[in-house]
This record gives structure tokens, sequence and C-alpha cells, in this order.
């Protein structure tokens, strides 16, 4: 039977009759949304047409998807609340998946809204249509189908709930687009949006205060909220009062570093290194963060770092490890002042560049609140270790490893933090997979400094195939791993989406476009790092 | 308890035994396997490794995973037979599913595989770690673990049988790096890839022949194998002697057209235009298709465009098309020549560009023999429709919606077909999605002509805003559908990634770049054709 699609209602009602994509706006911006990440297409139009009518909520266009859900997840890491992405049925939400799978690691809080065929379309397979519950499930703690125009409300509510339980999560809800046309109907008494109030164990706090006391070697790994300002001055007091040793997590979401803060590095990325320094201690303990694991299984060496009779936990990923450290603090009497690190600039000869001098000089031209994004293996070590010494600055890195997070991370907290300036330290290889995020950047005319690591290589991958015992790489592999074939060229690809961008081959070099790049002020500033 | 990972035993054995990832390779290359578009990662690094040393496939690289899926669908839709993807882990296959469910509403045949991390790894919830099956599903008839090493070729055949069942289908093995590794174990007598022989029905032939001897005014709709040369002139005899009319589907996955084959157009695009041209008829029959279906879904428009009661089927989309037609052709005794369009040059005045002149500049510039990768609305549809007096030619289109296609697609035609000249028309919105693609034609040197139709908007979605009753689009909005703060520079973004290019304002200034396209042989060359 072919049947006429039903028309909805809005035609015959008030002219001010509110709309289901704008009762979603309004419950979304009630309960804080105050950016909206969208690529959308012709399923999102109603809620496109909405931001229009419903003031308060920025729209940020993004040209690829991933642009939009690693923006989502920078801003959500800067601000601790929820960002909107507005993605397009099962393709464009998939085109997301990646950084939602980063920005599921990092705990963020994020909303996806995807807009769906029309209730009454979905039945007979155009084009479009997949499932998308099976493509969210893996990135997302809800998933949701808006199944009536009552249910947008309560439904957008529970969504900013579970994005915001602890630790933060990712909520997507399916739209379809009829229910965003018709009117919207109210129900009275929702709920409102929760708070997020974290706590701690008394008794966790206590017991590693006693393994301590007991004159066992201890070394604490931090993540989460643990490694903000106050969480690391406590850790720095507990150093200094006990001799414990501090680390972050490898990948963490979010970690205040320099300005006087102690000097807590990153726990070695490769096993061997890692189990070294672990090894070091009788006890590990975990302060919002998981048992450390190898990134990669390797053979012959263990997945779990440290053998769980040797682990104790102080905050776990939903407790807050802020206060758990304040409170073990008190507990041992620590309130000398903490260990923290002077600040300090580096001399640094001219030269040509590599990725330790690359770390200093950027260390020595950071702004005072700069908040660097940094992707890649290339640069991204010896630049957090050079950067204690900095001023105070917020560092973003790369939790789940699905690259092509840099750039969009940087551009969503330039979106979140308007008056920090933004740098996004990455790696050439990876900043390929979201390249689209220059443009996006010099549209909204945001001050991100992007340093690009070329080095034309994957040189994890050649690392990697070392490791694996491929000595002499086959023409093959190293076609596979190789980028300069042909070069890319940095100038231009900046230059093709608005963005100005200068070459730098030496430390004075670099030195002298940092300056440059820092004076732009009318949006973003590229500079290739040439390496060998 | 901390458990050290086994050692493989590869060590201990001959140095000249086989791994699973050769052995894997060979299985592939033994079922058909010539290309493997790949994007690979830490835990593919032994198949990585077997490229070299199994000859007779070759590995072209991808900076984005989408460009490799893509890829795969242009090669599979050029040879009818599977590429191979090399993807990395949940993450990197889910950068490449939007244009796997193009791939699949194409049918055609791709064997993706995706490394794992090792079988003894996964339990710990390493940084990549997700649900691959859970992503993989919606857009895979076939996805599954490789369980053992004793499994690596028998899955690796039946993935191969099963992305070449009728119709072509996708399969995704999951292949955990320490099989990878492993020495490889065989297992005797297995079953050898199955030939994909495709029949039809002599009593469906023969209802069609009477519902037209009856007089009945039928309309017949053709998709996959039907729009091959043969099926189209059996068309064109069945239209001589009947009065028939005959449409291709919206979006034909591959149309040979041109070269005086007979004018068969695409059903339209909106609703109410595809009614207008089947409800003149009595009878739709369907031709290795499914019934028509509005693409989006319109208040009061059906989702269905014919009645069922209207419909009639030659061969279902697993049947084989073009063999029912010529049946149907011998049947009415259409044997007489058919109803040709004789190939012709459009007389174009010189003027500044539209989208229907374009259309006409290509269709006279195209080289016997070509192909042309067709993404997006703004020049689509006038292209199509002017190609039916060109010089023979083949079309692919974006099955699927999932935008960022039309690139890749072109890609893996050009590679499955290395003596025919291969052209993109492609919108500018859609090019961004898979922008690296430009990269590997270059890296290729592929004779591909990239012809980028800059309207600077999402000009879709502006139609679709005006179907919903936005008149005067608010300035969000307007600014979510166009694109022109700041404009692309094409030249600048062509010259990033080693592709030469020239902008063109007028036909005359369009006909002068292809010309000189034509004359470029080393590789790609991008015209950026300015629109109003």
């Amino acid at each position: 039977m072919q049947t006429i699609n039903p028309v909805s209602q809005e035609s015959q009602l008030e002219q001010d009759e509110t709309t289901g994509a704008e009762r979603m706006l309004m419950a979304a911006r009630d309960a804080g949304a105050e950016v909206c990440f969208a690529n959308p297409g012709t399923t999102e139009m109603p809620l496109v047409a909405a931001l229009d009518t419903v003031p308060g909520i920025r729209a940020v266009l993004g040209l690829f998807e991933g642009v939009c859900t690693g923006a989502a997840d920078g801003y959500g890491r800067m601000t601790g609340k929820p960002a909107l992405t507005l993605l397009h049925l099962g393709p464009g939400f998939a085109n997301g998946i990646a950084n939602l799978h980063n920005a599921r690691r990092a705990r963020t809080p994020i909303v996806n809204i995807v807009g769906d065929h029309a209730s009454w379309h979905l039945q007979y397979d155009a084009p479009l249509t997949s499932d998308i519950h099976s493509l969210a499930r893996p990135v997302s703690a809800m998933v949701r189908t808006i199944e009536s125009p009552a249910d947008i409300e309560p439904d957008t509510i529970d969504a900013f709930n579970a994005a915001m339980s602890a630790p933060g999560s990712i909520a997507t809800l399916v739209f379809p687009v009829d229910y965003q046309q018709a009117p919207a109907v109210s129900r009275a008494g929702e709920a409102r949006p929760s708070s997020r109030e974290r706590g701690f164990q008394e008794a966790r706090v206590e017991a590693v205060a006693r393994a301590i006391e007991a004159g066992q070697k201890v070394v604490f790994l931090l993540g989460g909220g643990a490694l903000s300002e106050c969480g690391q001055r406590a850790a720095g007091r507990i150093g200094a009062a006990s001799g414990a040793r501090f680390f972050s997590e490898t990948f963490p979401a979010r970690t205040e570093r320099g300005g006087g803060l102690p000097d807590i590095d990153r726990l070695p990325y490769f096993p061997e290194k890692a189990i070294e320094q672990l090894d070091a201690a009788d006890l590990v303990v975990l302060v919002e963060t998981i048992a450390p694991v190898a990134y990669f299984g390797y053979e012959g060496l263990p997945s779990m770092l440290v053998d769980e009779r040797r682990l104790m936990v102080l905050a776990d990923v939903a407790e807050c490890g802020e206060r758990a450290l304040l409170s073990l603090a008190q507990r041992l009497g620590a309130d000398a002042a903490d260990s923290g690190k002077p600040t300090a600039r580096y001399a640094i000869p001219d030269a040509v560049l590599d990725a330790a001098t690359i770390g200093k000089v950027l260390a020595n031209a950071l702004p005072d609140e700069a908040i660097v994004s940094v992707e890649g293996g290339t640069c991204g070590y010896p630049f957090v270790t050079a950067s204690a010494s900095a001023a105070r600055h917020t560092i973003l890195t790369n939790t789940g490893g699905a690259i092509g997070q840099g750039l969009p991370v940087a551009l969503g907290a330039a979106i979140a933090c308007p008056h920090r300036r933004v740098f996004a330290l990455q790696s050439d290889g990876s900043a390929q997979y979201t390249i689209q995020s220059l443009w996006t950047m010099a549209r909204e005319r945001l001050p991100i400094v992007i340093l690009i690591a070329s080095n034309r290589r994957y040189g994890i991958l050649q690392t990697e195939l070392r490791r694996a015992g491929s000595v002499d790489f086959g023409p093959r592999a190293r076609a596979l791993t190789e980028l300069d074939n042909p070069p890319f060229d940095w100038m231009a690809l900046a230059a093709g989406y608005g963005v100005p961008a200068v070459r730098a081959s030496s430390t004075r070099a670099l030195e002298s476009a940092l300056t440059d790049a820092l004076e732009h002020q009318g949006g973003p500033f590229l500079i290739e790092m040439m390496l060998p």
C-alpha cells in the first residue's frame, strides 16, 4: 500500500507554537549547553532553523564530523560541561566516532544530537538509513531515539544528566525529523538537570596514609581531576613530606603544568620504561585513574604494568581525586610548602630542529594560562618534560589513540576559553585526519598557534616495526609508513583554509615564528617545524 | 595477577615459516585480491611487513580511512571483485564507515581487514579497545574475529565468498595481531572461493511480456548489472518494439552511457518529479533494483513512490538483470536495432559557468571510455542528462548519501582501470570530507581530472530549508549552510597535496582547462569551476 505521509499539525496551530526542535534547544540551553558543533544535513534542518529562534547557543560549523566531535571533547575538557554536536544520520555520526572514542576515554561530557528520517519514513530503508544505535553504543553511555514529541524535553534532560554523571560520559539522542518539525508537547514537573557532586572515601585515605607511615615506597598515578592545580599542589606536599613519587597517567585528558607546580610527568609510553618506574615502588596508588595497562600487547611483557597486589586505590574515576589528595595531605600533616618546580627559561643554541629542542623552545614561549593540545609521539613527550618549568599552562592529550584529535580539541578549547592562547603541538601524519579543522579555526577567528612537527613519516609505526624485528623495511612497508612522496606543502594547505603560515627549520627561526604567531591576534597561525 | 604475555613460537621454528599475516595475504591473493587500500597502525604491522614478502598485492596508502574504503568501492564497482582494506582497530574502522555505507548500497564487494589487539591483551581494555563488531555490523554482511591461527585461511576464504555472493557485499575480518605474527597453521581441503553465477526467472520474463502485450504502459527502472552496455541495448530494443520507457535508479552504482547507447536517464531525485514520471505508467518494472523510495520523507507525499500494486519485478537485486532483459527482448521479438542516442557535440556560447553549461562542456570533452565519478546535487544531474550524446563512458554515483564519496571512488576506479581517463565531478562541500584523496592520487600518479563545482555553499541544504518553509534564513541557518567565510582556496589545497590546478570562470576557460588536463598525463589535475 502506498500511503501519504502525515502532515504535522503545526500549520493549523498558532504561529508562535514552539516546535520540537526549539523545545530541545531550550531544554539543552537550560541544562547548560552554550555551544553546538554542527555538521548538519537535511534531517537536521528544523534544528538549524531553531538555532536562530532559540537564542543562547553558539553554532560552530565543521566541514567534517570528526572536527565537531573532537571540538566538543576539547570544549568539555576545559569547561567541565557538555557541548552539543549536531550530526547527520548514521554516516554523519560514524564520521564522528573516532573522536568520540577519545572523548569517552577522556571522560568528557558530550551530548550528540543525530537527526534521523521521519518516524514514518524509516521503515522504507531509504539510502541514508542505517543502524545508528549499533554505531553509537561503543562510544555512548546512553543512546536513545526520541519516540514521541512528549519525550523531547525529558529525553534531552536525561541526556544531560547522563553526560554529567560522574565520571563524564557521552549521551547520544536520535531525533526523527518529524518530531523536530511538529509542535512540542510539554510535560509538567520534569526533573531538572542534576548537579555533579563527587566525593571520596575516608577509609581509602586512611589505608594509603598507613602504608606511607609504614615506610612503603609509594608511586602515585594521577588522572582526571587529581591533575588540577589544587590536586597537584596537594601531591607536591605529600611528596615533600613522605618521599612518595608522582606520575600523571600517560594520556591525561587535562593536566595543569608549569608556573611553580610540582613536576608531575607522564608515565612513559612503552611498557619497559613504565615498568621500570613502577617497579621502583612497593605500592602504586591510583587517583582518579585506572590500573596502568600497556598501550599495545607485546610478547614477553605483561599487559598489566603493575601486579594487582601492589595496587591501591585512593580515588576511583567516579570519585574526586583532588579532595582525596587534600584529605591525605592533611592526614599526613603535609602542610609545608609543596616542592614546586621553579619557572625558568632554557638557554637554547641556534641549531636545526629536533624534538627535544622544539619542546624547550615552546616551553620558553608559552604565555601565562596557555592551553596546549598535544598529539603525536614525535614532539609530545619531550615538550611535556620540558614544560614543567614553563609559565602556567594546561595540557590536553590524545586519550584514546584515535588520531586526528589534536586540532579539533584545540579548536574546542579555544571556543571554551576565548581569553587564553591555545597551541596545537601536532604530528604531521595525524593532523591529516581532521585537517578541515583549520577552516573552522579561521572562520571563528580563533587565536590558535598550530605547530606541525613535519618529519614526513608515521614515526611511531617505523618504531613499532623495529620493535617487531623488522630492521630493514621492504619497499611496501617503507611506502606505507612514509609521507614524503609527495611531501605535504603545509604553507599551501594552511592558505587553502585561510590560515597564515610560516616554515621554521632552526631554533631561532622557530622562536621568531612563535613571536610572530603570538602577535597575530585575528585568528590561527600555522608553523611548520622541519624535522630530519 | 600480573601475567607475562606469551612469546609466539615463531622464533623457535624454521626461518622460512609462514606467518599468519602472510597466510592471509596468500589466501586473499588466491581469491583474487590485487589491491589493498591501507591506513595501518601498530596492530597491522605484521600485515604491512607481509605485503613485502607475499608478492602480487598492490598496497595503496590513504591518509584517512574514508579514502581507503571509498577507493575500495570504486575499485570494486569497476572490476566486480573485492579490494582489501587495511584499517586500524575500531576507531580506524569507524573512519571508514561512511564510505562503506555507500559501498553497501552500491552492493560492491569489499573485504576489510581490521587489526586488533593481541588476543591476550584485549581483556585489559587498553585505550584503543572498542566494540568493533558493533561498529562493523551496520555496514557488513559478515563480521568475524579470527579466533585461532588455524582459522586464518578458512575465514579469509569465507570473507571473499561472502563479499562475492550475489549481490556483492562487505565482509569484515578482525585479525588479532598475535595471530598475524604467529606461524600459520594450514588446514587441508578447504573450499576454494566460489564463483558468482547469477540467473533470472523465466516466469517473471513471461509475466512482464504479457503485461506489455496486453497494452499496459510500462516504465522500467534499471539498477545493478541491468545498466551494462548489453542490458541497456536490450532495453533499447524493448523500448523500440513496445514503447516502454526506461530510467536508471536515481543513484546507480555504475552505469554505461553515451557512445550510441539508449538515453536512459536517472529517475528524478525529488519525489514530486519522480512520481510524475512513474504515474504516467500503468506498471513499473524493477530490474536489479528495489522499489523506488523517497530519499527523505516529506509531509503530504508518499515515501513509496509507486503503489506496490503497480510494481512488477523482472529481476531482483541478487539476479542477473542483464540476462533477464535479453530474454525479455527475445520473448517480445524485439530484435530490431535499438533506439540509441547518436553521439553529438553541443554548441556552447562563451558565458559564465552554470550547472547546465558545465554538464555540456564536460560531455563534449569526454574521451572514449572515460569514467566519471559524480558527487553533489549542483552539477550531477545536468551532466548525466547532457552526457547521453557524449562518447562512451561509465558513470559512478553516490549510492548511499554519505558525502565524501566522489574523490575516493574516482581514485579506486583509476587504480582499477589504468588505461581509462577518470573524472571526478564534485561539489565543493562534499569534497571536503575526504579531501586527503588528492594526496593519494598524486602519489600514485593517477590521471584523474577533478572538477570542483565551487558555489561555496551546501546548496542542497538551502534547497531543503526552502522546501521546509524557511524563505528568509536566519543568520545561524545561513552560516551553517554557506562556505564563503572564508572561501576555500582550491588552488592552494591542490598544491598542498601535489596536484596541479587551474580556475575556470567561463565556458571557454573550462574547455581550455579540460584540454590542458587531458594533455597532463603524469597524475591528477584539478579544475575549480567558479559558480555564482
